[in-house]
C-alpha cells in the first residue's frame, strides 16, 4: 500500500476501538465529535487520541472537533478493510463452529470464505453455510483464493505443525484460538484469543 | 487471601501462560524444567519469567531448575483456580451458545452453572445442560450462589445497563465479548474479548 505508516501494534487496535465508536455515531446521524468525547467513548485519554490520529494525519479543526465520515473513512483504510477481507478457518469442533456460526465477523467486514477439518464429516450440533474442506486441500484453497488470514480453533497438540503448513501456503496472520505459544517466522503476524486465560486472568482479581 | 501479592496484570497472564506449559511438562512426566525451556515454551525472554515468578517467591535451584509440579502448584494457589470458579453467561444468541457448548472453561477450572437471556425459550441450534433463566432471576442467582464472575455475550446495545445490574448484584470480574467499552467502578475488572476488533488488528499487518 503507498500509504502505509508503521503504527504501532496498541495504537492499530485502538483505531479498531475508535471506528466503532465512529460507527455507532454515524448510526446515530452525528457529523463531527469532539476530541474529548470520542476519546471518552472509547476509554482513552483524549491526549492518547490524539496522539493516535497523528499517525496518518491531522484530521481535527480546533474548536470543531473531528468530521466523523471522514475520520472514520480514514481509519477504514488504514486498517484495510474498506474491502472484505477473505479468512479461513481450520478446526471445526465445538470453538470452531461456533465461530461459523458467529455473525459479529461479517459485519466487521471479514469473511468465513472456507472451513478446513481432519474429519469434514462429523456430526455437528451447529449448521452453517460454509463449507468444511478435508485438511489437504487447504494448500490449494489459500493459494486459488488469495487468503492471507486464518482462524486456528484446533487443538492445541498438533497446532504448530497446522501453523507451518498455513505459513508455507501463504497465510500471512493467525488469529489462534489454541491454548499454546505458537513459533512463527517475523513477517507472520499472530493474535492470541485464549479464553481461559482471559478468566484465570479475571479470577486473580476477585478480592 | 492471605497469601495475596500484588502482581502486575501482564504478569498474571503470562502466570496463566507458564501454568499451561508446566501441565504439558506433567502430562509428558517431566518433573523439572529449566528457566530457559520453560521461557522459550511460553514465548518469553528468560529474565521476564525469572522476575515474574520472583513475585511469590523464590523457585529455581540454581542448575536444576524449576520443579515442575511445585511451581505449578503455587501458581494454580496465586491464581486462585485451585477450586472451580462459578461462571455465568448473560446473553444466550450465537456468541453465547457457542460459549456454553464450548468444553474449554470447564477444563480450565471453571463452571458455567447458569446462563441469562431476554428470551431463554427461544429456538437455539445448540443443545446445552446449562440451564438458562429470564434476566429478571440473575440478581437473586448471583447472590444465593456468591457468584464473582460473569461472560458478557449481549449485543453492544443494552450493554451497559446489563452491567450495572450485575455490578450492583456483586459481580466482580467480567469477560466481555459485546463490542463496547463498559463503565465499570475501579474495583471491579473488565476483560474485553472482541474478535472482530482481533481480525481488523491482523489485517493491517499483512503486507
Amino acid at each position: 500500500m503507498s500509504d502505509r505508516v508503521d503504527i504501532p501494534r496498541k495504537t492499530v487496535y485502538r483505531l479498531s476501538i475508535y471506528q466503532r465508536c465512529l460507527q455507532r455515531l454515524r448510526e446515530n446521524g452525528i457529523e463531527t465529535v469532539s476530541s474529548d468525547a470520542l476519546s471518552r467513548a472509547a476509554g482513552v485519554k483524549s491526549p492518547q487520541l490524539r496522539k493516535d490520529l497523528a499517525y496518518f494525519g491531522n484530521f481535527g479543526t480546533r474548536g470543531l472537533g473531528y468530521n466523523v465520515e471522514m475520520l472514520s473513512g480514514r481509519i477504514n483504510q488504514v486498517l484495510g478493510t474498506t474491502r472484505l477481507q477473505p479468512v479461513i478457518l481450520i478446526g471445526v469442533g465445538n470453538l470452531g463452529a461456533a465461530l461459523l456460526h458467529y455473525g459479529g465477523f461479517n459485519k466487521e467486514g471479514f469473511e468465513i470464505t472456507a472451513a478446513f477439518d481432519q474429519d469434514p464429516q462429523r456430526a455437528r450440533s451447529v449448521q452453517t453455510k460454509v463449507p468444511i474442506y478435508p485438511m489437504p486441500e487447504m494448500d490449494a484453497f489459500i493459494a486459488a483464493q488469495n487468503v492471507k488470514m486464518a482462524i486456528l480453533a484446533v487443538p492445541a497438540v498438533g497446532a504448530q505443525q497446522v501453523v507451518n503448513q498455513l505459513i508455507a501456503a501463504g497465510i500471512q496472520a493467525i488469529l489462534n484460538f489454541a491454548p499454546v505459544v505458537l513459533e512463527v517466522p517475523e513477517a507472520v503476524v499472530v493474535n492470541n484469543v485464549d479464553l481461559a486465560v482471559e478468566l484465570e486472568n479475571l479470577s486473580y482479581f476477585i478480592r
